[in-house]
């Protein structure tokens, strides 16, 4: 039938114009959920940014039930990664209709998932996917390891700074916070060691530490190489 | 023998039991051990908590006798990296029992070892250990090569800033923190460089001395690869 | 022609001769654009510098129609990387003269670009040039999902932090400061989250995005490695 | 000879005591020349550590002289790494025997370098100079890519930032040091752009340099390893 080969394939005139139709619709609607988010709009823009909301979603709900006409397989694409992401890119407007306003927030925030529509057009991020799920084991590894040095280390700074800085260093869940941000090196300074033996613990643990969390860009990065060398060969 | 094969072995049906049985009770006392930091606890839940702790010590010294009774080897065990940790975990309360409460607090803190007896569950982290050995040899190239940049970077800092900033740059041993926060990028910036000469060193140090500092993190990924080559082969 | 092989080759006496001046001539105008911006400068220096800055130009102009007439190539010359540089270098200065000053500032800003008149003199440049190709489709993959993990990072915590920190979080927009100050753990320290939500979000996305935002530095060095063996066969 | 072989080499029981001796008197020196920047010393510090320094500065000498006595090549081990470290270990002592008070801390500094003496007790050190070796062609590479990096950095942040921020970013050279703490991901957090524009050319500069400054850990650590596999062979 035409209308599948439009909507599933991108080898026609017309399947790439819908292709890039749809493109620009997502990236319509990155921009139009952002700007909302800016402070002392005035009502027209508002309003100008609510029918466009109407109109996108419409638009999606339109591509949506395309595809799921032309899909070969109907529950396959439902539960696909790309048929869920595109049912979550237009949900929140139609639970929002019957739903109070009090939740509204959050779920008018699972939109951003829009962005991920732009995964389907893209080969290189395909190849992101098989370089992730290359490492998949060793990330388990990595996040285990992780967990239980941010907590040993939490609770190690927490014996150390708790009686010099009460406020700072709560309880060994709030010491989680400083973990965070030290094993990750960002250190923003609002959190930091100020006797000698809680430096002297960051350093052993800076020695430690820096070698776990800093592996998955190493990872990531020689699965890539191989990623590529195997689709070279 | 069958308790042998309960404790020791996870093939059977209540060898699992047993193990599911350990691991919820590790993830009790690290849950338990946290809680007990939290400030304002009620002396309510003071009480359920310290009758939590003695709960959970009776059962993890029911294991280790448990663990040293099936052992095939008893010393071996006892003086195992699991038998170790073991021990540690239920020692602290032990030896609370006879000492007074002076040293209590640092004796406390040796229990959230026990987050360590999660390692015997865990093929991955078996994988781990075994990277982190391969890299046994650079990772003590490494330590030295750190160790000695520090003590540099110390004492070129407190020549640069000593008389700009008394407080923050006291002695070399006191410059040592602003070595280790920088060296590893993480920055706080709760001391830092404010003479010319002092940040024309730190960009000389950090150009030389951000290739050691990060070293681990190549050395370990490299590591794990190799294991997983090693592993499927 | 013996010109020809003084402007466009290095092997005799006055060829190096040229390459030499002209090299000299760049450490001066950087040097130079430098000192210009320093506050508090005397007329005379001044002065001299405005004088300093007509000479170089001059002195580039020539260079300019030297390597345009003894170029085997003209147009092609024109129009490659060295010879946009080329003209990069002095075309700021030919354009203030006939247009008022009010653009001025950004227009002398673009002679830095000079700097990268040098590398036409580096054989190591050249060869960091053929690592930076060697990985451009990898690039591409990491600057699209850098893209997309920034926007999904803005996006969450100004969900999070928009009602605790009105001011820097104060829209999607203004929270990509944010998300690109903590995902290259540069963490200044000016914004940071102060909500338990917004604190265990940025560990989420710490932990997924140092992975991504890290990968190019692996990437440029396996390439510069092997751009190495292959010149080495 | 016989004194020879204590002093060149260590197979002998003699010529293990020997180098255990040179060891502890490093060793004891590093502490000394650190307590003495402690502040608040007492009169009697001061004097127990000036007699120390003495009577180190005399041992060490005595050293260099049986090296050179015993070395089989004199002029060669004079002018060697491990020559010039035991000269600079000795030489600002006596050097400020005659000199006048003012210069005298800087000279003082020199003494850390006596660490260096460690390099020679230190089979790992020797790997960890011939990988270094191994990648000192790329390291150049750096070097020349990170310099260039850092001044179009400054001269950029200087354009966005200069007006908003005239104390911070006064001129390039003073912006400079805003481009290190940035681009080394350091981040102290006391200096950072304010503008829009200056966050975006951060946001740029970051992306496209990160993957340059963090370049020469994954060189270090790829030829740790090939310098393991070539000893290994």
């Amino acid at each position: 039938m035409n209308l599948r080969k439009i909507v599933q394939e991108s080898d026609t005139v017309p399947g790439r114009i819908f292709d890039i139709a749809v493109l620009v619709l997502i990236a319509i609607s990155i921009v139009s959920l952002s700007v909302e988010t800016l402070p002392d709009l005035s009502p027209r823009l508002k309003h100008l940014l609510f029918s466009l909301e109407i109109g996108i979603t419409i638009l999606f709900t339109l591509e949506y039930g395309l595809r799921i006409a032309t899909a070969p397989s109907k529950w396959r694409y439902i539960f696909s990664f790309y048929g869920l992401i595109d049912l979550i890119a237009i949900a929140p407007f139609y639970l929002l209709l019957g739903i109070d306003l009090y939740a509204l927030r959050a779920f008018r925030l699972l939109r951003i998932f829009r962005i991920l529509k732009l995964a389907r057009y893209s080969r290189t991020m395909e190849r992101f996917g098989k370089a992730l799920a290359e490492v998949r084991e060793e990330a388990v590894i990595f996040f285990m390891a992780t967990a239980v040095l941010l907590y040993i280390s939490a609770a190690g700074i927490y014996h150390f700074e708790h009686e010099a800085q009460p406020e700072a260093f709560r309880s060994i869940f709030h010491s989680i916070w400083w973990a965070v941000a030290t094993l990750t090196t960002v250190g923003y300074g609002d959190v930091y060691p100020v006797t000698a033996g809680g430096k002297a613990f960051t350093f052993v643990i800076l020695m430690c530490g820096l070698g776990i969390v800093a592996v998955p860009a190493g990872l990531i990065s020689s699965a890539l190489s191989k990623v590529r060398r195997d689709e070279e060969h």
